[in-house]
Parts: C-alpha cells; sequence; structure tokens
C-alpha cells in the first residue's frame, strides 16, 4: 500500500527501504533536499514540501512522522492542516505517550486519526526488521496491517500467515499513547539490562584489585583478603563464551561482544553517558502508579552522575566529613 | 575420553547423558543408588561408592562432582584420600570461589590439580549445551579440553575447529577460583536482568492505575492525572513482541514469554523469591574491591524484601510517622 | 497583627492558638462549625463562612489556607472572588510547588499577593514552633514578618532582635513557589533519614540470626558464619545511647526512642507505610534537574513495597526462576 | 580510677583529659613521644613503652586502646603478653565487630579480659562526651563503669544518678564484638543520613536548572517544564532555618550549616569522598542476615563512585549506546 513518509534520517531513510522491498510506495519528504533525492534514487515518490507530500498521497492518507521530539508537535500541527478526515497520522519516533493521549484527542475533533508506535530496532532495523509497539485505534490500526507486518521481522517461515502479529514482531497494544508507553518501559528494561551488564564488566576488571599497591591510611579501607583478587580477567571473552548457553545470554550481549573485540579497553570512549527521556517518563510513570523501580531508578541515576550531576552532593559529604571528624580528602586521582 | 562424574542430580545426570552423546565414557556415582542405576541403564558404569568410582579410573583420573554446595567440602576431602598425584578434581556446582582459592591451595599440597567450572545452562543444558567458565592451572584445563569441548553447545559448523573455544561456549578464565568468580558475576548479572524486566511488567501492569477507584484521604497520596493511566496491556504478548526484532531481547525473555503464556497472571506464584548465594557473593566482591553494584544490589534487595526481612524496618517507619505526624497506619489490604 | 485562618484541624487549630498567645488577632473558619466554636471559646473570632470570615478582617487583608491538598484549589478560587488587589492569601498546607507558580500568576492578575509557606513541625509545633520555608513576592512577605515570627520557634534570648530570621526558625527562600520548593525536599530529607534509622535497627534486630534455626536446601542461601550473628540487642537503649553525645543524633531519633520505650517490639504497628506525595513530587523535580536521587527513591520504593506493589514484579522473578533453573518456590511464612 | 591509655592521636588524647577531668589517673603511652610529654604536662603519668605502661598499672590493670585499626592486632599481641590473669584490655577504636569476637576467645584462653568499645564523638568528644557503645563480659564492663560514666556526656544534673546508663551516653549492649557491632550500625545509619542531606541541598542548588542554557541535541533529555525550575536558593540559609523546628533537625544539619556559613559553594571540595570500613562492614552484615539495606548501599556507592571507580561500567554503557543506536558520547564539560 502506499504510505508518506517524513523525516528520512538513519531511522527513517531505512524504514523506507524496507517498506519498498516490500513492494510498498512510498512519498517522501524531509527538511533537507539532499536526502530526500537520494530515497527518490532508489524508487521513492520524492515531495518538496509538506504540502506536496499531501498531495501526491492517495486518499484516505497515511502518514508517518519519523522526526526527533522536538519538531514533532510543529509538523504534525502544520500537517493536520493539511490532511482531511479519514486520513491517519503515524508518530513512529520517540514521543511522550502522554503526548500522544493529548495529540490524539485533538486530531479526533478533526477527523483524523493518530496512531502512535514506538520502533525498536535501531541502525540494526533495515535487515533485521524494526520491532513495533503500536497504539491507537482499531480501525485505523487495521488498515495499516500491511505496513506494520512489512517493517517487523516476521517470521520468514511458510506458517507465517497463521502465527499471531506478536510472534511476527509487532502488536497493536492499545489506544493511543499504549504504543509509546511499552515502548517507554522497552527502553527503561534497557536501561537495567545496560547497567546489569556494565557492573559485572567493572567486577570483572577490578578481579585484580588485590595486585595493586593500596594506600595505608586512615582515609583508605583496607583490602583484608588480597588473595581473593588475583585475576587478570578477559572481560571480552568472558562475554564471548557468556553468548553461548549462559542465561544471560542476550542481543545486547552479542554487540557488547563485538564492541569489546574492537577495543577491550573501551578507552576510546569517556564514560559520559547520555539518556534520551524515555528512562526519565519511565520512573515519573512509576512514581505516579507507586511502582518500585529500584533497578531503573539506579540505571537512571548512574547516567546522571556520569554526566556530572553529583559533585555537589559529594562536596556536601566531604564538608561534614571534616567537620565531624576533621577528615581531609585524599586528591583527585589517587585511586585508593 | 573417560571421567567420573560424582552427583546425578538434574544437572550431573544430563551432563553425563551430553557427554556420552559425545562418545566419552563416564563412571557416575551418587547417593542415591537409583540415580547410578538409571545412567547405568543407559551406558555409563556405575560406582558403588567413591572407592569404587576412583578404581574403576584409569590414571591419570578425573573425576567431576556436581554436588550442592553444603557436602562439596566433605566429597572433597574423602576423594583426595582416594586420589593419587597427577589426578584431577573438577568442581563444576556453585562453590564460592573463594573456597576454590583455597581448596586449590590444600589439594596442590598432595599433587592434585584442582579445577572450578562455573556451569550455566540450567535444565536447558542436555540439548543446548553448557556454558562453561573454567578455573585452574593451564596443563590440567589442557588435558580435558575434549569433555569442556563435549559439554559446551559449540557452533555445529563445519569451521567450529577454527573458532576459540569462547566462540564454542566455554572460556578457560584463569587460575584456580576464575570460574566460580566469572559464574558468580554472571549469576549477579542475571538477577539484574530478571529484576529489569520484573520491574517493566509490574509498571505495564499498573498501567490501568487510572481506572481505580483511589481512597481520598490524607494518606493516600492522590494520582494527579488518572487519564494517563487508563491501559489494560497484555502483558504476555508484550513480552512475546519484544522477542522479535526489540534491543531487549534475550533468553530469559524467551522464557518470560513463555511462562507468561501458559498463565499471564501468574497467580502460580507467591511473589516469595529465593536467592542461592552467588548474588551475595557477588555484592560482597564488589564491597571488597569498591565497586559500585546498585542494581545487582537492588535486585537482591528486593529478593531479601519478599523473603519478609523488611518488615521490622517498615515498622520503624510507621512509629516514626506516627510520632511526629500522629499518622495511623491503613490497614493492610487497603490498596492506596 | 491579624490574620484569618482557614482550616483548623490539627495543624491549623494549633498554630491559631501559637498566634493568639502573641498577641495576634484571629478571624478563624472551618467547614466543621465545631472547630469555629472551640477556638472562639479560646478568644478567637469565629466566622460563619468565607464571606463572613473576609468580612470581619480589615483592609489589606491576609488570609492562611491550613488545608488539604484535594480542598486548596477550590477554596483559593472562592476566596479569590471575596479579596479585594491588596489582599494576600497564605498556603500554608502541602501544596507541589508547581501549583504554587500557577496560582500566583493567576492571582496576580487579579492583584491578589500569593505567599506559599511549607510548614515543618506537625503535632509538636504549638509549643516548639513551626520552622517556616516562605515563597512570594519581596513586599508581601516583608508585611506579614510579625506573623511569621510569633509561628517560627524563635530564640528566646534576648539578642533574638538581632539574629536573621533562619536562626529563628523562618527564612523567606524566594519567589512563589519556593517555599514548598524547599519544604518538598526537606520531607525528601525526613524520608532517607527514617529509612536510614529503619535499615540500622533492623539490622540490629537480626543481631541474633547465627542463633536461629536454619533450613538446608538448595533455595536457601547458607549463612556462612552463625558465631557472628549471636547478639540480642536491645534495640530502644540503642536508640536511647545514640540521643547522647553521637554523630546519629537528632529531633527523629528523639522521637523513635521514645516510641520504643512505649513498644519495643512495634507489633503495634503492620509495617504499611504511606506516603503524602511530597517524596513523588521531589523525585520527580530530580528527574527533571538530572540530579541522582538513589536515598531518596530507594526511601520511596519501599514504602511502595511495603503497600503491596512490588507483588507482581516478585510473581515473574519467581516465574523466571521455575524456567531456567526448575526452582520451586519456598512457602510464604517459611522464614530463611 | 587509674586507666592505661595506648595511642594518643586526636581521640586518644582528648579522651585522656576528659578522664582527668573527672578525677581519673592516667597512665599514657604512644609511639610519638611527644604526644607522651604533652599529656604528661597536663597531668597524665607518662610511659616510654608498653613494658613501663604495664609496669606503672596496679592490679587488676585496665588498658585502653585508641589506635588504627592496622596496628591493633600487633600491640594486642604484645600487650597480652605483658598482662596477667585478670587484667583486661580496652578497644576503643573502629575495629570490626568480628575480629573482637575472635580476639576476645584468644584472650579469654589467657584469663584476660577483652572490652570492645564503639566511640562516637569525633573532634567534639572532650567537651561534648562521647557516646560509648560497650561489648564485652557484664563482670569487666561492670568494674570499669566509672570510666565509661566519665567518658560519656551524662546529663548533668542531680538527678543522674537514677537514670539508666543509656540516658547518661553509655550502654552495655551484650558480649564481646556487640559494642562494635552497634557502633558499625551506627555509621551506617550516618553515611545514611548523610547523603539524604547532601541528595536534598544538590536539589536546591539545581532548582535553577530552567534558567541555564540547555543544547538541543538527540543526546540531551529535554527539560520540559523550565518556568518551574527558576529558583537561586541559597543553601545555607535553608540549612540554618532546618536547625529550628523541622523535622530534619540534626547534630550532623548543625555541622552542616556552620560549614556552609563559611563556604556555601563548597568549591574548596574537590567531592572525593573516602569512607573508612564500617560501611562496608554493614553492608556485609546485611547481606549474611538477608536485611535488605538499600539506603546504606546507595550512599556507599556513590562514595565508591567519587572515588573513580565507575569509569569502566560507565564505558560499557557508551560502548552498548554506540553499537546499538550509533549514539556518539558527548564531550565531557558539555553540561547537559
Amino acid at each position: 500500500m502506499q504510505v508518506g513518509m517524513i523525516g528520512l534520517g538513519r531511522m527513517g531513510a531505512n524504514m523506507v527501504r524496507r517498506l519498498m522491498r516490500a513492494g510498498h510506495e512510498c512519498v517522501v519528504y524531509d527538511v533537507n533536499s539532499a536526502n530526500v533525492d537520494a530515497l527518490a534514487g532508489e524508487g521513492a515518490s520524492g515531495a518538496a514540501s509538506l504540502q506536496d507530500l499531501v498531495a501526491k498521497l492517495s486518499k484516505p492518507a497515511a502518514v508517518w512522522m519519523m522526526l526527533p521530539a522536538a519538531i514533532t508537535d510543529q509538523t504534525l500541527a502544520a500537517l493536520s492542516d493539511l490532511l482531511a478526515p479519514g486520513d491517519v497520522i503515524i508518530d513512529g519516533g520517540n514521543s511522550n505517550y502522554q503526548d500522544d493521549i493529548d495529540r490524539a484527542a485533538r486530531l479526533s475533533d478533526k477527523g483524523l486519526d493518530y496512531i502512535d508506535v514506538g520502533t525498536s530496532g535501531g541502525v540494526w532495523g533495515l535487515e533485521r526488521g524494526y520491532c513495533l509497539m503500536i497504539g491507537g485505534p482499531d480501525e485505523a490500526v487495521e488498515r495499516l496491517d500491511p505496513i506494520f507486518r512489512s517493517l517487523a521481522p516476521g517470521d520468514g517461515s511458510p506458517q507465517a500467515e497463521s502465527l499471531r502479529t506478536s510472534e511476527l514482531g509487532y502488536l497493536h497494544c492499545g489506544p493511543s499513547g499504549s504504543g509509546h508507553f511499552v515502548k517507554m518501559v522497552h527502553n527503561g528494561i534497557e536501561y537495567g539490562m545496560m547497567a546489569a551488564y556494565a557492573e559485572g564488566l567493572n567486577l570483572l576488571k577490578a578481579a585484580n584489585t588485590g595486585k595493586q599497591a593500596r594506600s595505608v591510611d586512615a582515609e583508605t579501607s583496607p583490602l583484608q583478603h588480597p588473595q581473593y583478587y588475583q585475576f587478570d580477567i578477559d572481560v571480552g571473552e568472558v562475554a564471548e563464551v557468556w553468548r553461548h548457553g549462559s542465561v544471560v545470554s542476550s542481543w545486547l550481549l552479542d554487540l557488547l561482544a563485538q564492541s569489546l573485540k574492537q577495543d577491550p579497553s573501551l578507552e576510546g570512549f569517556s564514560g559520559r553517558v547520555s539518556d534520551s527521556g524515555e528512562g526519565r517518563w519511565m520512573l515519573k510513570a512509576g512514581i505516579d502508579t507507586g511502582v518500585p523501580l529500584p533497578v531503573l531508578s539506579s540505571a537512571l541515576f548512574q547516567r546522571f552522575s556520569s554526566q556530572g550531576h553529583e559533585r555537589y552532593s559529594n562536596q556536601v559529604l566531604s564538608a561534614l566529613r571534616a567537620a565531624f571528624g576533621g577528615h581531609a580528602e585524599k586528591k583527585t586521582g589517587e585511586k585508593h
């Protein structure tokens, strides 16, 4: 079927490619016309503007937005003025699900359908397929099934027809907002899993602590049994072996083993870890609903700390230690 | 090659089966003679006692112990009296790696080699293969390579010969203790991953909180925006869809989707979660080496709480709230 | 000076009493007329309605609201229709500081001043004085200084006049919202302190764990060194001794020692711990600003768990343990 | 009564002074003879060696050690060879309570009593008195009561005689080890309280985040409502006001307010926070007994992180983010 795509960055462009491979017709637009030209060269129908894109779509139109969160709302507003009742807008980006709920209500007043699609797969989706978590009205979601089915990984087997869509990698989760809600939870779990691996590997790397010289002073907690910390462990090899038959095997571990093979020291990274919003939203949802999320919050706070935000907190601790016990800070750089 | 196996529980018996399938000769012993008979019926050579087992092994002997932690030490003592210099003992159970280091030193005085093998794979290992994390002296580990290779998942392809052992699912991690150290970290990561999924699913289930009636009193924090918590999400279907192309796909998620398919409510479980030691040991290792492990500790403490150990702590909190603010406890059973 | 008080619950009534003791004139109103009569009998001027209260106040009027959060907004709306430009409304309850910012903007359009006052002191404030954290426009806060000064603990010494207001127990923290912002942080710290004591006392109580029988099975992590856990510690006596010269002495500890003296077992409490909103708001503010709050979140999540909200999470963990390792749950009630 | 004191550092010297003020006779020794001379000049009886010290004590002798943990064991060994059955050794330093239990057993074989005393009060103890948590055999503890009573803060009132010792600031907690066990828990609570204040102050300082410019890119989570983060809060003034009538008033807060008065920015501190062992031991005790300690562990891990130990963990996270999403790290120094 036919679909319009707005936003031809890494994600959007590859989704268009995957759709065209499956035989769908794509009308594409991006503020950067070079991106439009590139896909036009691969068989898409290029549009010069939002108006042009809408004009090129047959009715009822389906427009998929794959945009940075920051410009989604303004594009949505412009687009909703161009579309007609019965058309559908899909937001496949990383919107806050609460915005989806508000948007769906607004668009519904104009007779437009709104579908939110949480999209997982990253830079690997073109070949591997995208895992799609979909929220929106039944009828509209049903109508777009061919698009979702083509974007999703699928099954590849003859009996794919008889499988539930979840088994093919896409799921209609519920009304508007539910797709991004489930994607938000997905990302929160991802934070937790990543942190679990990171902690484990950090301890593997510290398994030789007993070999290191350690200052002997009142500000340094002594290592009681250095004989138990004498291992030089090849962290990359451990990541690799865990991929084969262990309980912690996962796609993230596959990637991790690959990264460690290229650079076991990881010294190409400074350790400043960004976060892109979903973890924060999930934690707020946990707060609202009273659901304890200690793992997610630990993972999120570790990122905040890596960004430098715990500095004043630590200065307060040092000030207190000086005040009640006369403790002087050790100089930064002293390892223990 | 030939190997003796002591301990024919779920794990040990299946490992014998996998070894025999690969053409190895197994001499087997268990305190429960029915277990010995069963495997003897499948082609193993049954032993009536430790002495008998040792007598049936050609020199240098290799004896693999697959025992509950509680009886490993006494069996090891008995065994070491029966063996001769050059023989090797393998502990494939869940021993504390610090015990391994102590044991290896003791056995080395008798001329015996000691190898610790962290074994992952659970009830699935017979078919899927076991991921093996191995610690011990180079020569002894080298000599047992055929055994490790057969237990591990392997690759199945013609080029398996050219792969590193980590790519086949077994790894010599370092000297004695390092195998169980790596297995300990593996299990700690497993705790964190499990908790990450559990938190996420708990929030998915709470996505309909806005539909529930909520008491209005000073002891209940109000839900500010109930319109954002109106989703009835099929948790099992979400677990299934995530298996296909998402970032959080993993073997644990495969199992989880399967469990939820059988019983989406999970009401067959009370939620009392045991822990079997490795998480505790890993946290202690983090304390010794100064490595922060917030995710592991969160996961471990959640289990402690599920076992009832936070009760007094909560009573203290209630007592304090009554003392400074005159707050009375809500009755247990009131949901919010 | 003269002040109107709306809301004569435990907090409001005692604040009126403290103001009258200091010579201020109080006009009081409550939906429950018995509360009005009681204070009228102690010298306050009773009002029969909001209108009556406003009518009895000389201009410019100052009206203090001491209400449950749930009815603050509607009272504020009614009140703002009755007041005239130049009048001031004080919210001394536990409002979300973000609501204050929105309210102040709305009221400012009508020429009304809005002051938010975070009030700490609980049931002890009448005698001990209330610690006041004040947000609002300079002039209005300045004008009400005599009221704040009388409510605050003060200093009692002749040189009180020369002290900063913070040394007397009240502080103008900044523009509207800042008072409740600081109070919110105050409460969050309180959560953390309470949890710190609760954890410590819980461990004191567990110091005799080595004396208890412990199941020996694969689902129970063994206690390695029972000889180190043989203490029967009198928790109440410890709380008392810490009050005298230790680093952890505090007002909360004073209360705790008192509670434990009355009932060392705390069996009068079930351990279901409510939370009243401020901790949640503070955690959200930390999320917004990227400030890591691991202690606060731990304290808050412990309360969520005590309310029963971690059940499904634990069921997921049990389901996973059964799936990969064949582990059966221990029955609830088995202690270890 | 008479007591020997070994170790005349900040703590030991001041304890001698406090004892002499109360009329006790002190024989003092330190490896640094200048410390001995100083106290001799104030009325103590100086000793030139351990032998000399023991020789100067009448029988049964009481020797108090106030030494760094690192040299306590060797001094104890030397001392125990010089003493006679019926003598008592007191360890007032920060020993691990498990060492106490082992030591007491060893010394008991020689007929010596061993008392462990957890001592809180820091540099303030001389004037304020020391809070003493005492473990050891009843008779020996009883005999030293006059010493404990003089070191403790006491009550200062005429009815002090009728008070329980806990009300005077010292407590016999139980058998050997229980004193340092209670002190260990005390310090763990202290970690948690300190972290609670530090987090709160960190958030107060971040209350103006909405005023700061913020990068707009996919690696920066946007601040949704900057209008709610416009406060410039005087953190020192807030600490001061909380001292008066609030729920979070404490001795630590008194010190904190003082430190912030001297240097509100705390820029004299780098934020590298040491830990001295007790927090680690307490966390291990929680692990052994199954007591969840999320607040303590959060506080301890924050210190570990401040010491640089989370770096590799963060590098792993960055490597993973690059691998699955093509995310590049922001440069260190970019604030958001």
